[in-house]
Order: structure tokens, then C-alpha cells, then sequence
């Protein structure tokens, strides 16, 4: 008998099939695989890019001032070359007969992770990975000082089939005037259960999957990865800070050593079970000019791409999951990948 | 300058570019086409699916009454042979611990449109699209006397990329003991709208979309079919009764005939404009049991699938829409498909 679960944030339900159940290698799809080519993100290609508006340039000893837009770099942010939306102008918010819209005024930048077309976040040291985390987080300080932006939105579309145009390892940056829907249903159930039970509820939720272990993909000191209880996709993935903290860019640095470590197995396990999947990483964290909410917990969201089924989930917000998250969590969980050694905990 | 726009129904921002807007030819896509091969749901192979719940043989003169899983039928509604929810069984609400579940009780069938492995909802004479509808109707009044059911969900995948496991021409119906999420948005939003205005959102609409004319694709004397205001995708297409009506089970009889020549006209002109593009089509229709409601209007929603970008949508609820609807709905009108004639009106 399949089992209908019900979210416990946003309280949708879902059909998560028990039956035939759907094992790793029952998805067909594309691995990820590097095709080549002119890459304008490689190292020594700065100059195809829009000027870039931060990179972090280890200095060597004894050398000059390092230029702007000259190789050098482990991370560099610069300005999405088609952006969806334009930094310049003001909202002029306004009506179309019974309609409402604004000017398209946010920003879109683009996060070249490494300069090494070969990397990504699976195989790059976790030094270099909490460099990425780093550059979002001074990004989201720079940006929320610009009062027009709500929320800023990090992600990842790793493969094509996850909606990539460029192979080269890059995350993106959206600053928007508004909260996307699925971040306000979230802030807005987390609420609702903080009012009935005075509780965190992705707090609670941390609690009981430990104590369980069942849907538990990895752990260290700071964080939980685990398959929720509820997910619409198979192998979908969350991690959590254990430690209640509404917003990405209030970790400590211990915490951003930590969730290299966490992100990096993660993915590293992901791509033994899964084969090299595309997927979609999503940071989930407050509104930037309300970060402190007892009542929401930052978190990332990983979802593979194994299924095709897209519009009629979209058209109907109704999902049918065919692997159950214990089953998910376990191939993850015992996925056997050299642990990295987790230092100075 | 991009534009935020504001879907009035259930108050999604979306982006629409209008600086780059993608044509039809911009989007690489599969064509949809047919492979042929063994075919459970073709004319003649009745045993190979489980026994028929419903179909429609127009009985020929002098013959006997016609036998159940035979030939002779135009539409024929059997159960899913891997059905995503078991029909027998009490619910079973209870805890896990902080979360909720239940049993997977409902039902989920398969209509198959037409007996013909070369037929679909775009070359079908309007008479046999009918025929598909009727059919939904009589399944939906069937299934709502099982009081367990709250919704009834009917839908169509065409082509592999829309995720149809098999070609031949069919819809999906899941009958489902629980509100799925957009749906109940809808009637959320809707509601809100109604309490403000005292006045139907989508009659509001259309009588806006009507006078502007701008996003209207085609329209006949029951039914208009239009670009939405604020679309998630590229050629997001609703068709909407133009008088109010919560429910598509009441229709009537005028109605399904002016419905068929709308959905063909639809069909085709996209055919035609996306070079026979994979689609999802969903009816958007009132909870089952709650089927008179002044603030919630039936309506079906087409999205083709033109683009890739799936899971960062999925995971934050913010789309953006290269094509704005106002194109889309100039190249669907303006495409040159020989209108079929409405007769009776």
C-alpha cells in the first residue's frame, strides 16, 4: 500500500510509493560529462566575462597588488552576462488594469567556483569549497545593504538536464524586490508551527530524525544531511545546521569548514549512488532585512534529476515519489566513499 | 527592462523577459513522434490491459449488445496498471512521531482517447474529443460518491519529455483523498479575491483579457483561450468557460462540443507554432464534494514543454519566462490552421 506523508513546513502531501520501490539504477537518465570547448570561466579566459565584482586572489609573497580580471583567483563573482533583471532604476510598482507588476530590478551574478574546468564541488578540496561559501555570504552582506532587495536567492544547476548552459562548476546569485512563493509558504508554515507549539519545527524535525537514524544520510559537528520525510523528488536532500539559525550568512567560520565537509560528501556520495546526476542545490534561508526569525532554520536543499515528469507536477503542485527517503537514505548513507577527516572539531 | 509580474490568482511573481523574449524556433526541443512497436491500448489488444471500468461503443444496428474488452469502443477507461494508489482500505490517518501520514487510497485510471495508434487530441474529429470529455464527466460523477475522495485529479502527459510512459493517445485520472497544493492555492487565493471584490477573479479576467484582446488566442461562443497574464512558462496557455462555473462536471452539453473545437483549435495551432511540442494539459476544477463555489471558475491549463530548467523551479517557486505571453498568444493566434467550422451555436 503506497502512503500519503505530509510535509510538516508547508504541509503538502505527497504519494511516496512502497510497492516498487525504485532503486538507483532504475532511473534512466544522463550522466554528467564534460564536453570541452571555449569556456569564457576558465583561468586565463577573465577577460570574456563582465568585470567581475569579487574574487578571492591567495597573495604570494613579495608580489604586487593583484589586478582585477587577470588569472590568480580560486573564486570569482561576476555579473550574469544575460541577466533576467537589471540593477539599475527604481520598482515603479503599479497597476494593468486588475493586474500588478514592477520594473525586473534585482541582480544576477554568477559564482565561478573554481578556475579548473575539471573541478566541481564533488572533487574540489573542502578549503576551496568553504572559499565558495564564503563568497556567498560576503555577496549576500554586500547586496542586503541595497534596501530595493527582499531575498536573495543562491542555487545551483549542476548538468544540462538540470538546466546548466555552462559545464564549468558556477553557482548563481538572484537579489529580488520580492519573496519567491515557495520561500514565503515555508516561512509562513514554519510560523504557523511556531505559534501552536512554540517550537522550531525544522528544529523539532533535526530531533527526531537523529533519534531515529532511519532517514539520516551523514552527520558531523554542525550539520545534518538527511532525506525528508515528505520529499517530492527520489534521492531529494536537505542539510541542516544542528544549531537553530535563521540565516546562510550568519554561520561562523567553524560552521562553513563544516558544511564543505557535509556538502562535499554529500555530493561525493551522490555521484557514486547516482552515477554522476544533474541536479539543483537551492539555499533555503530568511529574507535578507529579517534574518533573525525564531522561527525559521537556513537550510540546503539537493535534488537530483532522475525523473521526467515535470509539468504535471508543476500544473497541479502534486507529487508521486517513487523511491521512499529511507530507501534513499540508506544507498547514500552507506554509499562507501572516503569520508573526509573532519578537522579541528 | 525585465518585468515582475503578478499572477492575480495565487499571487506568484514571476519574471517575464521582454528585452531577449524567446520565439517558438529559439527553443531546442524534441519533436514528439510516434515509434510504434506492441501497444496495449490499440484497438484489438482490450486483454492486455485490466478490465474496462467504462467505454463507449456506438452500438451498429441489429447487433447484439456489445461485450466488455472487445473491440467497438471510441473511448475506453480502464484502471492504471501500476497505479500510484490502491482503491481498497480506510485511511488510517496517524502519527509518526512529529509527522503525518495515511493510507494511499484512491483511484487512478487510464482513458484512452481513441482506438487509433495515428490519432490524438490535435487531428481527432472534434466529435470524438467529446467523447474524452464526456468520458472524464461520467468517471468524475461516478467517483465522488465515494465520500473518502476530495479531489479528482484529470490530466493529460503527451510525449516522453511530459512524462507519457506510453504514445497512444491517453489521459490520467488520480481521484485523491486530500487537496493537492496548487489546487488549494487557487481556491485560497480565489477566495481572497472574492471577499475584497465580491466578484469571480477569473470572470474578472476574463472580461479584461476580452476587451484588451492582447493575450487572447482564440475564443468561441462558450469558452476563451488565452495567455495568462503572469505565466511560468514559455506558451502557458489556460482555456476558460467564459460564464462562471466552478465545476467542469456541470458543463453542459453545448459546452463539451464548444470545449472539443477549443481544445483542437489549441492543439493544433501548437502543433503547429512548436513543431508538435510534448504538453501537459491539467483541469483545474473545484473539490468534488464543494462543487458550487461563486469564488472558484474551472478552467484547463496547457504547458508545453519547451525548456529544461526544472528543478531550481521546483525548489524556490520562482520562474523565469523568456517569452512574454503577449508573443505567445500572437504567434498562437496569428498561426494558420484551418479553423474548425462551430456549428449549433
Amino acid at each position: 500500500m503506497p502512503e500519503l506523508r505530509k510535509d510538516p513546513i508547508v504541509g503538502r502531501w505527497v504519494i511516496i510509493s512502497t510497492d516498487r520501490a525504485k532503486r538507483p539504477t532504475d532511473f534512466v537518465r544522463e550522466q554528467v560529462k564534460l564536453k570541452g570547448g571555449f569556456c569564457p570561466f576558465c583561468y586565463g579566459n577573465e577577460s570574456k566575462t563582465p568585470p567581475e565584482i569579487l574574487a578571492y586572489r591567495p597573495a604570494a609573497n613579495g608580489t604586487a597588488t593583484p589586478q582585477k580580471d587577470t588569472p590568480g583567483w580560486t573564486v570569482r563573482v561576476v555579473p550574469n552576462k544575460f541577466p533576467a533583471l537589471g540593477i539599475e532604476g527604481s520598482l515603479n510598482r503599479q497597476a494593468e488594469g486588475m493586474f500588478d507588476k514592477m520594473n525586473g530590478i534585482g541582480a544576477h551574478e554568477v559564482i565561478i567556483e573554481t578556475p579548473d574546468h575539471m573541478q566541481n564541488l564533488a572533487n574540489m578540496p573542502p578549503k576551496r569549497i568553504e572559499d565558495v561559501l564564503w563568497a556567498f555570504r560576503d555577496r549576500i552582506l554586500d547586496l542586503k545593504q541595497d534596501k530595493r532587495f527582499k531575498y536573495i536567492l543562491l542555487f545551483k544547476n549542476h548538468g544540462e538536464a538540470a538546466g546548466a548552459s555552462l559545464e564549468h562548476a558556477h553557482s548563481q546569485l538572484i537579489a529580488l524586490p520580492i519573496l519567491p512563493r515557495r520561500v514565503a509558504e515555508e516561512l509562513e508554515g514554519a510560523k504557523q508551527y511556531f505559534i501552536y507549539k512554540e517550537r522550531c519545527v525544522f528544529c523539532d524535525m533535526i530531533r527526531q530524525e537523529l533519534d531515529s537514524g532511519v532517514r539520516v544520510v551523514a552527520e558531523n559537528e554542525s550539520f545534518v544531511t538527511l532525506a525528508p520525510y515528505a520529499p517530492r523528488f527520489p534521492f531529494e536532500t536537505w542539510i541542516l545546521p544542528k544549531r537553530h539559525e535563521a540565516a546562510f550568512e550568519h554561520a561562523s567560520s567553524q560552521m562553513f569548514r563544516d558544511l564543505s565537509y557535509a556538502l562535499k560528501t554529500l555530493l561525493w556520495k551522490a555521484e557514486k549512488v547516482l552515477d554522476n546526476p544533474a541536479y539543483n542545490l537551492v539555499i533555503h534561508t530568511s529574507p535578507v532585512q529579517d534574518p533573525d526569525l525564531e522561527h525559521y532554520h537556513w537550510h540546503i536543499e539537493f535534488m537530483p534529476k532522475l525523473t521526467k515528469t515535470a509539468g504535471f507536477e508543476w500544473g497541479t503542485g502534486f507529487y508521486i515519489n517513487p523511491t521512499p527517503p529511507e530507501e534513499a537514505a540508506r544507498f547514500l548513507r552507506e554509499a562507501n566513499v572516503e569520508e573526509p577527516v573532519l578537522t579541528g572539531v
